[in-house]
Formats: structure tokens, sequence, C-alpha cells
């Protein structure tokens, strides 16, 4: 066990990401005592009972009182009103972080609330899974994953290098860039595939003349890899969209451009045109995988799965 | 071990499925002996040393002499000069079946070139990994996995049930349906999904303004998940797209439709169109995970991986 690099930090809600930050916490001993706040009951007894927290608040505003370290793991828009509800809360010095999916949109929403003598570093943890709630967190979520930090100019030198030590004992890597290009990237690796995998299924579903039971019995053939992103969490994935719109709209827009020419040259039969298109993306994959970002067991290392 | 259901099966291409059938075969003994014939030595030579095959042989016609099966395991394009080549070298009563992704384009290829006698009854495995070449393939990959044939109204009834026990012998489960049909349900459940998985991997490498190195470092947000689909064998999926083209442009339409709906209501901030759409896209998953045909670990059950 390290020394805990803070004392106090408070975790905003309570879903995967707080949830697993928690147990990242814990098992390097990074914190001195975790706090927890979510808006619903159930939720914070479920993280007192699973040893998460070492205690739960009645509101955020309680669970914040005496943090060094505040994480906001709500949804992108609800980190305004929480922002505003906590800043008279907040213990001088204290530095507030957060783990949305969208940076610009989560800078204008919260730091025009914070007092002065409060260091606030958005982050973003690029580490997931499927799955929701504090139940779903595990300590190993953020192992040799990338976690983006986007401080402002007049953040403190030390406050950050302290956030990073936090990343780092964590497991994850830690990378410092710009909020819009942040959310420019973050565009073409997330809120896009994330949009284009809902689409997807949506379009599935909807097929009358191929029943859901089709699609399910027969999703081995691919479709199956784009449910899993789209089984992400709602509330979650209309915010981003909602608060990352331009990037969002101008990836989008060079994805049905992409795809129109590949279409008509299905239309056309260039078979050239389709070869070498298919050929090139193969080295993304392999970067991918070499980087450790990725499995290169042959379809993720599913074995067959037997019925439940 | 049962008794073998054929006497000798003649695998013509020995690449991820014809090796996996070997291998599955061979598991089950479902073949007194297994010929194979590949356009490549080199692939040949590997078949052999690996065990697939019991020989292999220089053209596909020495390699289907005396079979009782001949199964055509090449890309659809290939389907039809392959029958061509054949036929004279088929023995009376053999069945001859194929494992394509498209069956309208490979029973109009196919078909004209076999002698009466012959029972030709067109199938698919829906099963494969992203991998390619005779090193790809196991004995496992059809387990539990379904496999469609589409047998026309001539086809001999004691046949059928013959490659349906070898198919339920490798562990699918086998339907039987119009080839039509078979068409349409895999343009959704597999077709369009490698198009636009392909797309998005192609428009993410295309960005100028994002590197490839932080598509790679940032690709567990989600994008990752369409790669190892846009990293299967390019010459393959080109031979798809090319034959079933009405069915795959069908889809794709319906798809763009419903990209463009959810990209208006992101422009027009419509948070309850969005969420609604994506709150449904849940039931799919779970009734892909409850079918067995995918896993309900977290993020397919990637552990964090470490640079190789």
């Amino acid at each position: 066990m390290s020394t805990p690099l803070y004392g106090r930090v408070a975790l905003i809600g309570l879903g995967l990401i707080a949830s697993s930050m928690a147990l990242a916490m814990r098992r390097a001993g990074l914190a001195t005592d975790i706090t927890g706040y979510a808006r619903s009951a159930e939720t914070r007894a479920t993280a007192l009972e699973l040893g998460l927290v070492d205690s739960v608040h009645a509101t955020a505003a309680e669970a914040v009182a005496g943090a060094d370290l505040v994480v906001l793991a709500v949804p992108v828009g609800a980190m305004g009103a929480l922002a505003s509800e906590i800043a008279p809360a907040l213990a001088p010095g204290a530095t507030v972080t957060d783990v949305g999916s969208v940076k610009q949109a989560v800078i204008a929403a919260v730091a025009p609330h914070l007092p002065a003598g409060v260091q606030f570093i958005p982050g973003h943890p690029i580490a997931g899974t499927e799955q929701s709630g504090p139940r779903a967190g595990f300590a190993e979520l953020f192992d040799n994953r990338w976690c983006i930090l986007t401080p402002t100019p007049d953040t403190d030198a030390a406050a950050l290098e302290r956030l990073r030590a936090l990343w780092n004992g964590m497991g994850a890597n830690v990378d410092v860039m710009e909020p819009d290009h942040h959310d420019l990237v973050l565009a073409v690796t997330s809120h896009a595939p994330h949009l284009i995998a809902y689409t997807m299924v949506g379009v599935a579903d909807d097929l009358r003349r191929v029943t859901d039971s089709e699609v399910i019995k027969y999703s081995a053939a691919g479709f199956r890899d784009f449910t899993r992103i789209a089984a992400s969490d709602p509330v979650m994935w209309r915010d981003v969209f909602l608060t990352n719109k331009a990037a969002t709209l101008e990836i989008l827009g060079r994805f049905t451009e992409e795809l129109f020419a590949l279409q008509r040259a299905i239309r056309r039969g260039d078979g050239d045109h389709l070869h070498d298109y298919f050929a090139r993306t193969r080295a993304i994959r392999r970067g991918i995988i070499d980087a450790g970002q990725d499995t290169d067991a042959p379809d993720f290392g599913r074995g067959p799965h037997r019925g439940r």
C-alpha cells in the first residue's frame, strides 16, 4: 500500500465508473476514505453494502463536505445542476474532476459554478462495459486503459500531477489534451460508433420480414458485435449526443459519405473498390491489438455459449 | 465415436470454415477420410501438416474423385468456375454442399453445372471469426451455432437428413429455409453490419485531424468492437456484396433512413427521441445472450490487455 494520494474522495453518482474507481482506489490504497452520493436510495444502499464507499449521504452537498477530491460521475446533462448544488459545500483547495464522455459541454456547465480556490480538472477514462449501476464495477476496469484530462491554463500543476497519479494508481495511462480535440477524437472512437450500432440494432428490430427470433439466432454472423455497445445506458448516451452535437454530426456526415460511395460500388459491381477498401482496415485492428487495447483471441475469445 | 456418416469428404478450399469442419468431423468421427484442395500449394501443405486432411490434390477435380460429400468452401465469386471444373469428376450419388454466405447467387452459379444424380444442398454455417486460413480453424467453431440449409424442391430427403446429421455432429443446430429469405436475413445480421463496420473503420483511418495513433489508443470507447468484423477476409466480403446486392442495398437504405432520423434528433436536441430509441435496443441483446449466441460477461469478457 502506498500513502494515500487523497484524504477524502467523494464519488457523486455511483454507477459503473464510480464503483470501479472505488474498487481501484481501494486496491491501491489511494484514498483515506470514500464518501458517496447517488440520487436513488437503493443505489446508495447497494454501494454501502458492497463496501464501495465508507459512507453515503442524502445529498450531494453533504457527500462532498471535507473532500479533497470530488468526482462527478453522473450523465453529462446532469453535471451543471450538480455543480451548482455542491459549490457552496466544497472545501477550499479541493479538486473537482468528472468522468463525462464530453468535455467542452461539461466545462461550460460546471466551471461557472465553482468557487475560486477549487481546482477543476475535467477528465474522461476511456473504459467501460455495456453494464450499468453500482454492481457493474470492478477494480481492473481501468488497467492499461487511457484517461484523458483536459485542464485549463489556470490549472495548478501540482493538482494536475496528483490527479494523474491517482489515475496511474488505478491502472490507467494519462493523456492531456484540449477539450475540443477530446470531443472530436471521442466522436470518432466512441460517439459515432455507438450511434451507428444503436441504429443497426434498431433497424433489425423493426424489420417486419425478418423476425427478432431470426435476428437473435443468426446474430453470430456479425450483428451481435453491435448489440454489445447498443446495450449501453440510454440516459448517458442521450446526453452525449445532445452535448457533443457538432463533432458527432461531422463524423456521421463523413460516415454517410463513405457509406454512399461503398453502396454505389456495390450497385455498380465495382469489386476492386470494395476489395481495396476492405483490405486496408486490417491494419488498424492490428495496431489496436499491438497496443494492448483489444484481445487477438479469435472472436474476442468467446467460446460457444449454451443458453442460460 | 459414431459410425461415419460419410465415406470420403472432399473439402474444396481450406480456410477458416473448411479447416474447422475437418477438425469438427474428426472430433466426432463423421467421415472415413477427408481429401482437400486449395489453390495455394502452401495452404495445401499446411492442411496436410496440421492433419486436417488425409490427402491433398493438385486440382479440385482430383480431390472430389470418389467423395460422398463435396464441400465448396471458397469465396462466393469462385463457386461457379469451381463447380464447372469438378462436375465431370463427381461420383454418381454424391452430395455437393457449400458454405457460402449468399445462397441465391451460389445456386445460380453452381446448380447448372452439376450432373443429374448429384444432390446439391446449399448451406451456410452462421459461425466464423475475423481470422482466415487453414491455421485459423478449430473444432468448436460450430458448437451451438446455426447452420442454414436451402434445399430445392428436388432435394432427396435422405440426402438432406444425412447432411443435417453431419452439421449436428459438428455441434451445430440446423434450420432449413428458402434461399431468398436466407439472403435477406443475412443482409440484416451480417452483410449490412460488416459494410457499416468497414465504413466506420475507413472513416477513422482517413480523418486527418485525428491520428491513427489516437484512434488506436482510445478505441476501447467503442470503436474496437467494429474493428473485429472489419478485419475479416476482403475477398470473401467483396464477393458477398457483389452477389447479395439487392438485399444488402435494401437494408442499407433502411439503415441510412433511420440514421438520418437520429441525426435530425441530435441536431434538434430531441432527447426523448434518442432516449426511447436507445432504451429499446437492450432487449435484443438480452435475447441473444439468453439464446446462447453471445456471452454476458461484461465487455465480452475481455480483460485488460498488455501490449504484445
